[in-house]
């Protein structure tokens, strides 16, 4: 075939706030009908707050129809048309449309201040709505089951279960665990061997953050100003928030219990990568600086560096130019191209100018693996189901000025 | 000259728990003498927790006599030149020779389950012994004042004053903020004006986290064992968490209201700082994935990068050969080396061993600036008193083969 199967690593859909209302259990409605308000008021705020109203109202302008593929399947298959995406992998959402999942459920699933019995419902009414949203085309989407695990790890357990036989494929985990236990504990082995029997990947997606400690109290109360220096502060550490549950899974051995187990961390970028690397080795090595704190690393069967290799991806979303000079440092066979459709941070709708800027010059095969093959592993597509309409709709070979032979190096 | 002045930019002091007794005012020796048992059980099991006891008794075993400087002036000063140190910056202690300061006051000055009042008094304790113990040899001491800032400003302030007055050279500011407003908020101000102004260079160093997402509770109850992976997801992280307060200083606006500010980072390692400088690039710039979050740099005077150069120094203890060979990307003016005495992953008593290890075959320009004329500059020191001290113990020139020319090129 002389064209590339794109899948995108990330993607975003969600419906309307209201909209979710049949998708929630009956007993929990009338709960809903008391949060929607309260829920649209508080996301006007923090949108007004973050100045995404004034951003958004402009760059909206002309896309409106595409836009509604977050939520409108026909939209969506023509925007991955117009965008040469074969497939993709869907988050919720939760700022662009307005349209976060009940009772705080997607995204964050914030450990603080939230009702277990109602995250879970949330959770549930997302999940319906994804697993609908699948069937319209299920070669092309690989949907994500919201599991807020540290509330009930065997209730997680039947939730994964679930999500697998709607045809969801993979779950999302929240990434702040606030007082629950982190992820080494070994109280989540339940789920990790759920995930991997069950090949479904766990993503962690970058946004949550120990919010209030750059922004003061959240949601902001009326009136109240962003402090000077809290969004540059946040945004530095964003990769951090999203690979900490990682770091807590490598060290907690749980690669070396469930070696098949997967993990994504999404838009985050990769950027961060070669550090988080290197400090890995550092510290499994025999370190003058680490061994007056004991044996820590005798339940491993291998060096994390190594694990990482083998297990995790990076969701690349919008993949910099930067990032690809470095991907053999970060791994060629570790990232993803993404393109974070709707968000205006995005490449949509200019995907296609952004991959040229991205992969300009780089050699074939690694293109094909960062825009999509590496994508076909992880998630186990069909790609006889993918070539079709990537024959159809994907990039044409040469459109990059790709090289030939390969350069990778990956260590 | 023909020998090296050599600054060591982090070593400890401190007294035994018991022995802080005559420095805390006489009416807060009641809760010490209540506090005192309580203090050394807790760090008996502490130390037992993380295997220190065992690691410890047999690194001390006939380093006994020069262990005493952690305490004892004149054992100081034979340790320093027998390591062919001129001078050195002196933290708190808390772990190798029992010697935490009351009240929690100290290393971490942890916001949490602490007691404000004690707390300063605990850190007047350890201030009071701290400035009598620079007075012994004031040439070759910067002794650090324990200021947790967080707690009162305005006696911060006063603090600092009197600090500067009584010889301290520097002040140690809790990294960890919990509940309290984080560095980036400009009610530090007056705090950060008088650091300025009396030119006391305001310090972090590592080892606090949120110790307890790791470990679980802490002090850990009787016959509780470390969680797998606790210790290598903690190290993982040593360094972020000691960056943190300057992420939100230099986003804060800081620098810009207070340009001659200095800060001090230590021992985190230096390896960290090209990827975090390259974060502070990529945001600072107009990037396209920020642009969303509005204007967050408008009060910023210049490149949080390019303030990094010039206000920041890195306390770069037992500096790794690693290190040594990213100079130029960490920043050549922006590293001091450091013997971290009296710890066991610490550089003493085999300093010159590992300093030739670190330093073979570098430029000597370089070298010198590491070693020492970096923290000449950062401090003020007096290099017409430590010369003489150096020509009696410093490292020869030509110990560290090295080369004439210099090969800078930091950006």
């Amino acid at each position: 075939m002389n064209r590339y199967i794109v899948v995108s690593s990330d993607g975003h859909a969600g419906l309307h706030a209201a909209d979710y209302r049949p998708y929630v259990d009956a007993k929990y409605r009338d709960a809903f009908d008391i949060a929607l308000p309260i829920q649209i008021a508080a996301t006007k705020r923090m949108s007004d707050y973050f100045l995404i109203t004034d951003i958004n109202k402009e760059w909206r302008r002309g896309n409106e129809a595409e836009l509604a593929g977050a939520w409108d399947p026909s939209a969506r298959d023509k925007m991955l048309d117009n965008d040469g995406i074969a497939a993709e992998v869907i988050f919720p959402d939760g700022v662009t449309e307005m349209n976060a999942p009940p009772f705080g459920a997607g995204f964050g699933m914030h450990p603080e201040g939230s009702n277990s019995e109602l995250m879970w419902a949330g959770c549930d009414a997302h999940n319906r709505f994804m697993s609908e949203f699948v069937q319209t085309a299920p070669e092309r989407r690989i949907g994500l089951a919201c599991i807020p695990v540290y509330w009930d790890i065997d209730l997680a357990v039947e939730k994964t279960k679930e999500a697998k036989r709607n045809g969801l494929g993979g779950v999302l985990l929240p990434p702040i665990c606030g007082n629950f236990p982190a992820y080494h504990y070994s109280q989540y082995d339940p789920f990790w061997a759920v995930c991997q029997d069950l090949d479904m990947p766990v993503h962690f997606h970058s946004g949550p953050a120990p919010m209030q400690e750059f922004f003061g109290p959240m949601p902001p109360p009326e009136g109240q100003t962003i402090p000077e220096g809290a969004v540059g502060s946040y945004l530095m550490e964003v990769h951090f928030w999203l690979a900490r549950p990682l770091n807590f899974m490598l060290w907690g051995g749980v690669f070396t219990r469930f070696p098949k187990l997967k993990v994504a961390l999404t838009e985050g970028t990769s950027a961060w990568v070669p550090d988080f690397l290197e400090r890995l080795k550092f510290f499994y090595a025999e370190s003058r600086e680490a061994q007056k704190l004991g044996d820590f690393q005798g339940h491993l069967a291998e060096s994390p560096a190594e694990t990482f290799r083998k297990n995790v991806m990076i969701g690349a979303s919008c993949m910099s130019r930067r990032e690809a000079e470095m991907r053999h440092e970060i791994g060629v066979h570790n990232m993803m191209w993404g393109s974070d459709y709707p968000h205006p941070e995005g490449s949509w709708p200019v995907t296609h100018q952004h991959q040229i800027d991205t992969f300009d010059g780089l050699p074939g095969d690694e293109v094909e693996a960062m825009l999509g093959g590496n994508a076909i592993e992880f998630y186990g597509l069909d790609a006889e189901k993918l070539a079709p309409i990537a024959a159809r709709i994907g990039p044409e070979k040469g459109t990059f000025n790709e090289t030939h032979e390969s350069q990778e190096n990956s260590q």
